[in-house]
């Protein structure tokens, strides 16, 4: 029988705001740690593998401090023997050339070699390697990281499904990527929904990436009309990983991608389900970041359907900043691990699987003014 | 016994988001076509029955390419010998003036040898000719039209029903009229009623407009209060046209006609149910219309109640730019078949029917930003 | 036992939109007309008891086309023997000193020889009186109003009730000033409420005005925190009226008062369940009207807590265009009437009471830009 | 088993709206007062214990009208012998500098002998001394205070519970302090859980504050994700309260604390169920303020985390004007306790537990403006 279809309402970081609860604790009583491929984490939060984000030295630099960096292996790395020239060259064009040469300088070829240099550069300098490919990629490049000591691999794209239709009678197996570069792990995404994140679960994946269509460096809402606001796709999907978890004892982290901008949204976003998060735009401000106070997404360079342009973001702090302070700024874009450990502790929180339980609620009286107020800065450019 | 009224939920293009699910295909395997009176055609979109959007030239550029044009009969077209000089005149006039201009030249009446000269025209030259009128003129310009080789009538006005009450005792029979030019199909529009379309469908018309109030080029919201979003009129009237089917299996196609701006405006529409959409100001937009990089609606020339303004919009692309790319732009306003077919492939959907059972949320948090952007574009003016 | 308030959503004319169905019409088979105290209107639209909109003059005047005024008993037309000289220090004030000489101009008591005056000045140039006091003062001006041939007595104050708790032990009596000017009819005010109005309509009352803070120049609702949108106000009253009829046989229509800008307001607020609606700032701005292009409300000259200041609006156009066009303006600002009547035809209404009936829904999309709008519009004077 | 998170609507000020009902009364008949630890005070308005905002200067001024000024123990008043020096130094800042000098000063220990004195001096000038401090300085300053004559103690923190989990074994415990300083009433603060409010009530506290991150001086929301609009915060804390004194006679008052702007603003906090209120900004803003027009939190001086910026106010008006009037302001602004005297009397309510009674609903209209408002304001300093 026909029915009407129905729609259900989306929140994202804007439309909701976490409720101090019973219980409160000290700061210097959390831990916001990520555990992941017997590794801890001090740091619960990922460098995109955005190419004005992430280069060998950012890698270095963010391992250091506990945090996880994300190597792009499909972009200017391993396409340019001197990527620093086209990040210079990127950064010194105006705004209006600036689309028309991010499409030009990624139609080089991605060299193999290039592949093992960057990820044993990380290595050799003291970082772990984390590198992400696109699904078309990823057979190719994947055994030459791992025997060049990656230890994670990243599939990702806009969208990941354990069951995608294509007209090559095989494109990528996850399971059999997972059993092939076993034990080393894959992170797989990105995903927004409960069938699919469960689907990619049982193909033993080791992590999932949340997020389509929210980052600020991507249009694909206008564009295509694709887009499902974080908190709501965190809660969707850290319901599947809970379920998986109940039905199998094997726990696999939800990491929401894209969209940050303050502490508070990072502390949303954990609150809402998330084990750790993925960030793009606020590490592109940092000094350590090779875009050069710029930022742009993969899908920029599309000569089809470009998505999202070069955004200026200026260079604003150090990572130790960003993450830690000390920070005159007030207006949450700074101290982002600081600001996550003051929330917890306001919620009583001394873990993130604690946080998990806070409770959340839709408070959209800032919503407008957020977006605003962005809108005023993307103007401003 | 006396009951409140009930007001429920409608929502627009701005407050939805199409959510990817556990399926993927790519681009390629994606053919959104629309099937229509035994042609199918690769655009499933509409031209309006225009004047700025639709003339013999543009009918003919636009057949070629694979989309359906519709030729207004009570426009001037029909109206001139050559329309051109007035279409120079509108587009020469300055904003105040515009408005008079308007309302003065379509007080020329309409001559029939202009309807059968125009629509001989457009079929002369390749063209697939679709013609529209209001009810008033359909009897006398629907035999006309026929005679000379029309493909389809489109029977048109701000809201039409099948039960239509008027002094005269018999207004249009849409019955009737669906008998007499038999087999040419007829559609008819505009509505956003679930009952309303069921008995339009009643009538044995072949597709329906879908859509009060959402143009841009039209205000009838602010002067008449009515109106509703495009999204909850498609489900509203997606819903009737699947019960109609179920029932009688006849499938009357849904086109959902009005206020769209960019790839994922159409994309919703069709993921909400349409079968095809109607756009008017992306085309006026384009080098081959008519309107010379201006807009206006036919309520414009309206002496008593006029509803709409000229609008500038630009001559920004060619039709192949605006449906094709590539583009530059990364604001969703070109490369509209591209965006949706990447749109389609990232659901998994490989035809329209199949994209209807994606799941779109309401996600309201880009509709400020939108309504603002817009409104800003306005005031420039 | 313990409660949590619960709060409902409530909505006004930006949230709403009037949805066309299964029936249309044209618009001269439509009578948009008011029948109350034994004459029928052709204008269901009364003009507020405000001296900025109603003087005697412009009372016959729109006596004459068909509407109702309604002339404000404690305002300057009773204070002063040439009140045009107050209303010309009034209008050539600069914005600042604007709020002082209101406060000053309201301080001179009111005459009573001048409230049978003013009455009898509208009735002998062909007008119909009908005339307004608060509460306080109906007890003294209503028997000289009606000696002096008004035809209708309104009382009105910010929120009346049947029950009304004073120091003195007896306040107006509503019943009783029934009785005594009877077969007068009382038409009192305002009021928001269900219950409110029940226990109105038992006192004999012929008329209520609904609304509460809704009005441009009137600003309740940042002041006390009070008001209610008048779509939710008008639908929660007019259930009211239509209990009381089924239940008594009596119909007490109901007068949505204030907040209107357009045709479109005009339409909501009567397809909303308003027999008829009252108006100020639209009359304000026609050439007819007293306020010389200026208005201002009855809170304004309050020492104690002012509420709303005089707002610049222009002479934009004669009652005239302003009801029934024609008109250039695509605002909806024009032909007030005339869209009314297009309004219930589009939607198959003959008469207001077919109206009722017509579906509405949310529909907010609009709602931040008119916000917007009206913010800009006040902050630019 | 997993079930995923809940979100429910939280709403503040600008979301809600006081309806008036079925009956009415004269402001004269209005007595919105408070009564707390043996005295009634007329003025139902608590004065922020923030160092911009009471001083024993204003303190005494205040108690005189017949409000509450609490003294901040942990401020520049008990750093400083001579506390001016320093406001003039930050009231003379230039804006960039300001954050860091408020950082620098506030490195300044407090001095034991400084509380003590300044209870004195308020108590001295017939002032009644309520006095303010963090739970970690509690312990040291509450014997001292009380000795010196305060009136009340309020135990002050961003979140307060009565279950804090610390590394030392035992931090403040709540119920020793309420019996150590007893007859002396306990005020703590700030929560806005149901469950937290309980607690905290069963520790014998005789007051609440309500309120987390919506204050104007404060950016918890950004910077911490965490925040609650005060209208849903006082609704529930409200019925704890009203379940707590139903089961043990024992009634504590809930004073909503923070984001006040507008006399609209309190009468919605208390009727939504505030027995009294605690207000900031608009002290800072008048005459009698230590602030010089300026204000800032107490989460500004902090070197990890700042949050708020000094933000200029103005010295807009006198103690007298803000909360009695006259005025010429319309904007809400001014002459708060005649605003929620009018409004209270608008819906027949004479005492502030009769209001508790009046029914609000969501009314969100407004809501945008006044976000656009806030935000063109902060903008422009």
């Amino acid at each position: 029988m026909a029915v009407r279809k129905t729609l259900e309402n989306a929140y994202g970081f804007d439309d909701v705001a976490i409720v101090p609860g019973a219980l409160t604790t000290n700061p210097e009583m959390v831990a916001p740690t990520f555990t992941f491929g017997g590794r801890t984490y001090d740091i619960p939060i990922f460098a995109s593998a955005m190419d004005a984000v992430v280069d060998p030295r950012f890698a270095v630099a963010y391992s250091k401090l506990g945090g996880i960096a994300v190597l792009n292996l499909d972009g200017l790395q391993t396409r340019y023997d001197d990527p620093d020239e086209i990040l210079d060259e990127i950064a010194a064009a105006s705004l209006p050339d600036s689309t028309e040469i991010i499409q030009r300088v990624y139609q080089q070829p991605v060299r193999e070699e290039l592949v093992a240099f960057r990820v044993e550069d990380i290595k050799r300098n003291g970082g772990i390697p984390f590198v992400a490919s696109t699904p078309q990629n990823t057979k190719r490049f994947a055994p030459i990281a791992v025997e060049a000591g990656a230890e994670c691999f990243v599939v990702a794209s806009t969208v990941t499904t354990a069951r995608h239709v294509s007209k090559s009678l095989k494109g990528l197996q996850l399971d059999e990527l997972v059993k092939q570069i076993s034990p080393i792990p894959v992170i797989v995404g990105n995903t927004v929904d409960y069938q699919a994140t469960l689907e990619l679960m049982e193909t033993g994946v080791s992590g999932i990436l949340v997020g389509v269509g929210p980052g600020s460096a991507c249009t694909s809402r206008e564009v295509l009309g694709i887009g499902i606001p974080q908190i709501t796709a965190t809660l969707d999907t850290a319901l599947a990983r809970d379920e998986y978890f109940e039905r199998t004892g094997r726990y696999v982290p939800i990491i929401t991608d894209g969209g940050f901008r303050t502490g508070g949204d990072v502390s949303k976003a954990i609150c809402a389900g998330a084990d750790a998060i993925m960030i793009g735009s606020p590490f592109a401000g940092t000094e350590e970041a090779p875009g050069r106070g710029y930022h742009w997404g993969m899908a920029t360079p599309n000569h089809e359907l470009p998505r999202g342009v070069r955004v200026h973001i200026g260079r604003n702090h150090t990572l130790q900043q960003l993450l830690f302070g000390p920070t005159s700024r007030t207006d949450g874009t700074e101290n982002l691990v600081g600001a996550l450990r003051t929330s917890m502790a306001t919620c009583g929180a001394q873990t993130i699987r604690e946080f998990h339980a806070t409770r959340m609620v839709i408070a959209p009286s800032i919503k407008t003014e957020g977006k605003i107020y962005q809108m005023a800065q993307r103007t401003r450019e």
